[in-house]
């Protein structure tokens, strides 16, 4: 089924600890404001906050696993990380069908996460996705 | 040390098909163009290929880790997927400051990958990042 323009994923997600260690690991950011909560106490952020670019990747699954999914060619992706994200807390992933080019096969989404409790938003931007099935 | 428009850092890597398991285990993005060679086989790409948010976690580790590094805060990153990126090859991160706002201790940064070999960009953007102690 092809996708229109305002159609709109949402998720719910949360990180472990675990997960930030792990990722961490993964890609050698080890800055102490993720890992240390003695280092995390006495910066503005009180308790270690997920890398930014760690809660990004919920786009980067969104977009090649749900929403367009299967065949999702990834082009751009704008962040702006706006307020800290911290573990075990419940965030709102949303995604949203701005404009479509059929000619190319491109669609622009908005991407945002929001905090489940205060509805604020954490990180907001755009992704371009091309995908040959859906966006015709 | 503070830093002065121009300043650059570069730093090559690579990843392993088992990071980019890892990543996709941590992230849920297992979508097969990562992960099946069989699948990527029958795709453009020819071969697996590394999700482009585990690439541009290469900034997330320089911006945090070595340039600016310590004390930094992650505002935004943009990125263009420019060309696929394969596991085994090695890379180059290019990170440039562009321009200083020394009121509000804040910097905007080049961001880019390159194929070694080719010396073709793989991934470009801009990053944004705050640092009260190198940004004055």
């Amino acid at each position: 089924m092809k996708l229109k323009v305002g159609d709109l994923f949402e998720i719910s997600f949360r990180f472990s600890q675990d997960e930030v260690i792990a990722f961490a690991k993964l890609t050698g950011d080890a800055n102490p404001i993720h890992l240390d909560p003695v280092f995390a106490a006495q910066t503005p952020f009180k308790k270690p906050i997920i890398h930014g670019m760690l809660s990004a990747t919920i786009f980067s699954k969104i977009l090649g696993m749900d929403f367009p999914g299967n065949g999702s060619i990834y082009l751009k992706q704008n962040l702006e990380f706006l307020r800290p994200m911290y573990v075990e807390q419940e965030y709102i992933a949303k995604v949203n069908i701005v404009s479509i080019d059929t000619n190319k096969q491109r669609a622009i989404l908005s991407t945002q996460i929001l905090d489940l409790q205060t509805q604020k938003t954490t990180i907001k931007g755009e992704a371009e996705v091309a995908n040959k099935e859906l966006f015709i």
